[in-house]
């Protein structure tokens, strides 16, 4: 149900393309995973359904402005302080499913540089990360046929298995993006929890009660 | 507006009484204000009335249950790492009402010891901080004489002077507690970027473009 079980510190990472703190999150992980001696899961979800499922017809940082607002702001400053210039895409919240079912699509170990491709593209250059003909150049780039990946994106196979994974999110008590999963289900929520998941998953417990 | 001008250094520090997170930055402003030379003024508010004018009428930790249930279990985390055991308050969240015309009602001097030792009633004792009879051993314990306080913090001055309090908080963009404003009206929400507020009042900038 979780991360890799028997083989070490492991940790899931949740996050939808449509998520600015995702992108920081991905930016970090893999520095900080290799640091922490812990393996990382890619995991991509939909937000989308369980935002629905609350109520919300779109990003809390469309509906609630104010803090959408200081939502920008703050993703300036967090991506200035690892030498980032962020854009806000436009559309906001960019359609992350083709690059969600496509993430699902491809080998885990070929999620990881396809999945930051994306996010760059859509955070950096502020392009429109839900057009195949804007995701085919990043495929290209890391030695995928994008023909050939968007055929197997588009199958049943992979639409219920992206289905799946968003709906064992919910279930697992996900309510945004990123969201960090420990073996023993811990869950952290957010880019600013990504250290104390890695601990979590080396073992760290603070003085936490049980 | 905002913190004092002209002498060094400030940061406005916003809390809400009935606020998780807003305990945990009041446990830590202290030591790491002093530690980077920023002076802090602390300006308790009301975040119902900002709540309500965007539909809520609950804090969000109760109206979106998956977001409270992991909100309770990263406060007792955040808390553990700071050596503090912390309960959930009966009812959640508390009404501050009380607390805050009394905080709004003491010298600047006197508020940050009165607003921690109702904290540290309300979260670690699960004490009711509601009722005046809770307290009067808060404010007896710091020398102040309840009944005068009490009687000023219900005058129509300081009940006025919380209400445009709010009113500035709610026109500065805070939508949640803690914030954290700068003197050039830079803000900060979240006891996670307290440590980054009192950077910036220190000047510092990282890249962010202007």
């Amino acid at each position: 149900m979780s991360a890799r079980a028997g083989s070490g510190p492991a940790l899931d990472f949740w996050y939808e393309f449509a998520s600015t703190y995702s992108f920081l999150a991905a930016e970090r992980i893999e520095m900080l995973a290799a640091e922490a001696g812990v393996a990382v899961r890619w995991r991509p979800f939909l937000l989308g359904p369980i935002f629905a499922a609350q109520g919300w017809s779109s990003s809390p940082f469309n509906l609630y402005p104010a803090k959408g607002r200081n939502m920008w702001r703050d993703f300036a400053r967090q991506a200035a302080r690892l030498g980032l210039r962020v854009v806000a895409p436009d559309p906001f919240p960019m359609n992350g499913l083709t690059a969600a079912r496509i993430a699902a699509a491809l080998d885990e170990a070929m999620r990881p540089s396809f999945s930051r491709a994306v996010y760059r593209a859509e955070f950096l250059d502020g392009r429109d990360i839900s057009q195949r003909p804007n995701l085919a150049p990043l495929l290209r780039g890391l030695g995928h046929e994008p023909e050939t990946v968007f055929a197997l994106a588009a199958s049943e196979a992979v639409k219920s298995r992206l289905r799946a994974e968003t709906e064992l999110a919910q279930s697992l008590g996900l309510y945004g993006a990123p969201s960090f999963v420990c073996a023993d289900g811990e869950l952290f929520w957010g880019n600013d929890r990504l250290e104390d998941a890695l601990a979590w998953a080396n073992g760290e417990r603070w003085a936490l009660e049980p």
